[in-house]
């Protein structure tokens, strides 16, 4: 059975090109996932579909409403059995490579995607499962971190990519080797030169060469960033 | 002067529904920010306009070609002297609040978007100033990591955000202090209730309030991931 991901979303228009022609279009077109995007707007209720309002206690920016992702979540769930029910937030555990994995082989995923000002914390507290940050940095709708997500995601899905070893010798697959640099044609180009061991048919070189300086990007982004 | 970015993509279609509909398309609008981006294949040679090869040495994926990017950044640099010209590799700066005020600041700014399995290695030791990743995974293509990253950065400009005071409150901008739980009408439901101390009107206890709960939420993401 293929992935499923659902999400709710608060502007789907954000997605639709993505969904339209990324690497996830693919995948869909194959069934190797499904996504769906349910837009909030239509579980709102009155003539003006009202979907925010102002924060309690004052302050900037705009909340959403908890009836809206009551209606639709309840709706959803009675459908569904969802594994998780993810929203992206500041304080949630942290996206990396083997978070990814280990989503990668669940069946079904509900992803809340908020925008600023954020979802009445009652839809987090009744509903989310699992809180998850795509990084250390603040965006203006959950909808972008929801591509990030699944993005990553489908990617790991034998079949999505032309060749299942691609994503095995990804980057932060392997803790202390990443991808080394690529080439291709042509051979020199405005006096830069292809490393000649790349061009030495020996694949055994060539492979210790790609560990080589895997490994040093590896370094590279540790003396960076400090951790990992 | 507003923030340029330019954007060089071998997949325009991807970030084309976020600049229309996301918080920059508001940016864009008001000249606040400007984002052109440029199709790498109108700078291929020949009928097929070919922007990516095999890799030398042999592997899966597909590279993107040097030629293109030479010759578009070879032009725009003629045109625009940019501050920092990007690439998003996992062996790059980690992004975070902090670099994204930096470059909030910033006039030009070129991005390279590649994809799978990346671009020649000569385009990056040529031209790229900074190489940065936007978290500890890996995606199908550069052009995702360009959206997050302006995203991030266009909401810092002043103006943006409808009260300039609101990303100056965000997570991650205090070092020990999240957002808290928001809420909005109704008061209650479904047997759910705002905390009262939001309905209180005394705004020193709801700040002393809101304080507390984002110091907790960063505590929480400090337990949850043990690093920031």
């Amino acid at each position: 059975m293929a992935l499923k991901i659902d999400i709710i979303s608060a502007n789907i228009n954000i997605l639709e090109s993505n969904l339209k022609h990324g690497l996830i279009s693919r995948a869909i077109k194959e069934k190797l996932i499904e996504v769906k995007v349910y837009d909030l707007r239509n579980y709102a209720d009155g003539n003006y579909k009202q979907i925010d309002d102002t924060p309690y206690g004052g302050g900037a920016g705009m909340v959403l409403k908890p009836e809206p992702f009551f209606k639709c979540i309840s709706e959803l769930i009675k459908k569904t059995d969802y594994d998780e029910i993810i929203y992206f937030s500041p304080q949630g555990y942290l996206f990396n490579q083997s978070v990814a994995n280990n989503y990668s082989l669940k069946n079904n995923i509900l992803i809340l995607a908020g925008h600023y000002k954020g979802i009445d914390q009652r839809v987090i507290d009744k509903f989310v499962t699992k809180e998850i940050s795509i990084g250390e940095y603040v965006l203006s709708c959950g909808d972008i971190a929801a591509l990030v997500f699944t993005d990553a995601i489908s990617r790991l899905i034998p079949g999505v990519l032309n060749d299942a070893q691609s994503a095995l010798s990804d980057s932060f697959q392997n803790e202390e080797i990443f991808d080394a640099p690529v080439y291709t044609k042509p051979e020199n180009y405005e006096g830069l030169n292809v490393p000649e061991i790349l061009l030495s048919g020996n694949h055994k070189l060539i492979s210790e060469w790609r560990m080589e300086k895997g490994h040093q990007n590896y370094k590279e982004y540790i003396s960076k960033n400090k951790k990992l």
